[in-house]
């Protein structure tokens, strides 16, 4: 029920993704199961008719409430036990699923994730990990929108878990991890990127300094390639929403100026599209919640399906939980796992 | 003698401003004479030819000391009093230049700025105020770069001397002043950008609000244009540096995706390229001091010159002043201005 255009978007997604991806993967559709019913039979009767056979893959889940865009999180838990969130949440908890995803309010999704699905131990926020693509390899970028004043060691917990994404999803080997910084050396930075690079140094990762803005953009740096980029959430996401928002812009300027066809010039940056990425994980709980933009097109929710997909069959959220074990000194410990 | 391509690109930008900038303006090339004499003599005998006629408009200044692109500023300042830096800043300070223009330390720069030309009255760190080609009208972030940590008053600074030069050199009547954060509600954002908010909305300015990183990409937001976007000089540096890197790499990705030639590519984003404008002011201080690109190209400078010149002559620093003194309550006032 989430995202601005629900149902139509995620219902379609969810078809699209059921033609790609082969049996036994489900999907089960959470929300108000008359709404979706119906949108599941305008768009098998129309557009989507080829699709037809993947129909008996989709389970529809009632969940009468709907938490909207603007609802404040916490009050939308409390005030609405019956919503797709919670109860979409609530089935990856119980395993009766094994990835969430969702295009709705992602604070709510942040904050129903950490109830339902629990932080790992040793970790004290969760961090939304984005994948930007760049001159060269797409790199991680993390947090970029759970956290918006963060800790050194919290800068350091979201490396740790970048790196096992970036190991994880993106294939990478040993992934190099910059600390996003306005130059590179150590002593540039605020207060808390100086204090993060010293415990980075000390982290057990591929560790390869700072980085700054530019190498976000050209995916490297005088070390090499960069596989995972930290920062904290209100950087990554002012970053995440001015890329976003520029691909198109300078697409629509070419256009303009050099005559060149639009359409032309989005299929050559295809690789540009933030719809091909489709999802990002909320990294640190246990579980898969992939958090969609509000504004996903049915592509977009097709692709984070297929995120959610590879997350699971990964097995990424065990490995982000060992990872943080091996990695967790005793004495910091306050509770079993 | 600074930036990475010193004493060429300074001095063949500095011809190249004069050849297109009328008398009675006149440029003062600080530094090692014989270095900077033997540059002249190069470029006038060579690719700069025709430009000969110019060259009585230069005044060749000595300063022997070269503070380099690595030194800690402050120890620069002190161990090397004769540096370029401090030389011209001071010719600014004592009357006998109106505007000071270098691609060198960044960092020396403000400092020598701060010790030479003092704070304006009021304010209690200077801003680095760069222009953002957007999908719209420019844009003018501050701090792009001067302060890693700053307090919400600091925030509320940058916004009146943004401004005032929004006004005076980007002829916006009435600027619009947004304040950068992770979405539009007055409670989004760092504890620092919410305390911001609220001093904002007293503050007499034309205030629309928050504004997101994607509004910075395309000039505008659902209240309308934006004039001015104010921010840390952590988030500020961070997005200049990924927007420089990222256009190039978006020309080249257009240019090997769809055929097209580069050049033609680039000439149609002329007003993407940070060449264009040349250098950014350092706003608050008592005097114009116009920060360059390390990697100015010749042409980068001349942009600078260009921009420390409107700086000038629209009285830019005596408005900032004033609009400073209009606005600071009497008690806040520690010493005269």
């Amino acid at each position: 029920m989430g995202g601005d255009f629900a149902p139509r978007a995620p219902v379609a997604g969810a078809l699209l993704a059921l033609a790609e991806l082969p049996a036994p993967l489900e999907l089960h559709l959470v929300g108000r199961t008359a709404v979706i019913e119906a949108q599941l039979a305008e768009l098998l009767q129309g557009e989507l008719a080829s699709l037809a056979h993947v129909r008996d893959r989709i389970l529809v889940v009632e969940a009468p409430d709907v938490i909207t865009m603007t609802d404040k999180p916490a009050t939308a838990l409390r005030g609405k036990p019956g919503s797709s969130m919670v109860v979409g949440l609530r089935r990856v908890a119980d395993g009766l699923a094994d990835a969430f995803v969702s295009a709705g309010n992602t604070g709510a999704q942040m904050a129903a994730s950490l109830m339902l699905l629990k932080l790992h131990h040793g970790l004290t926020r969760p961090a939304i990990g984005t994948i930007f693509p760049t001159a060269a390899q797409p790199v991680l970028v993390l947090d970029s929108g759970a956290n918006v004043d963060c800790s050194a060691e919290e800068l350091v917990q979201f490396a740790r878990i970048g790196a096992t994404y970036a190991q994880d999803l993106l294939g990478r080997p040993n992934p190099a991890v910059g600390l996003l910084s306005v130059g590179e050396e150590a002593e540039k930075g605020t207060m808390v990127v100086k204090d993060a690079h010293q415990r980075l140094l000390q982290a057990g990762l591929n560790f390869i300094g700072n980085v700054e803005g530019r190498d976000v953009a050209t995916g490297a740096c005088d070390r090499g390639p960069i596989d995972v980029v930290v920062c904290d959430g209100f950087t990554g996401n002012v970053l995440l929403k001015f890329y976003e928002a520029l691909a198109p812009t300078l697409i629509g300027l070419v256009a303009r100026h050099a005559g060149l066809e639009t359409d032309a010039l989005r299929r050559a940056l295809h690789e540009l599209d933030a719809d091909e990425y489709g999802g990002a994980p909320l990294l640190g709980v246990n579980g898969v919640s992939i958090i969609s933009h509000g504004k996903s097109s049915p592509r977009a929710i097709k692709n984070a399906i297929r995120v959610a997909q590879r997350a699971y069959e990964s097995d990424m959220t065990a490995h982000i939980r060992r990872r943080l074990a091996e990695t967790v000194p005793v004495s910091d410990v306050g509770s079993a796992a």
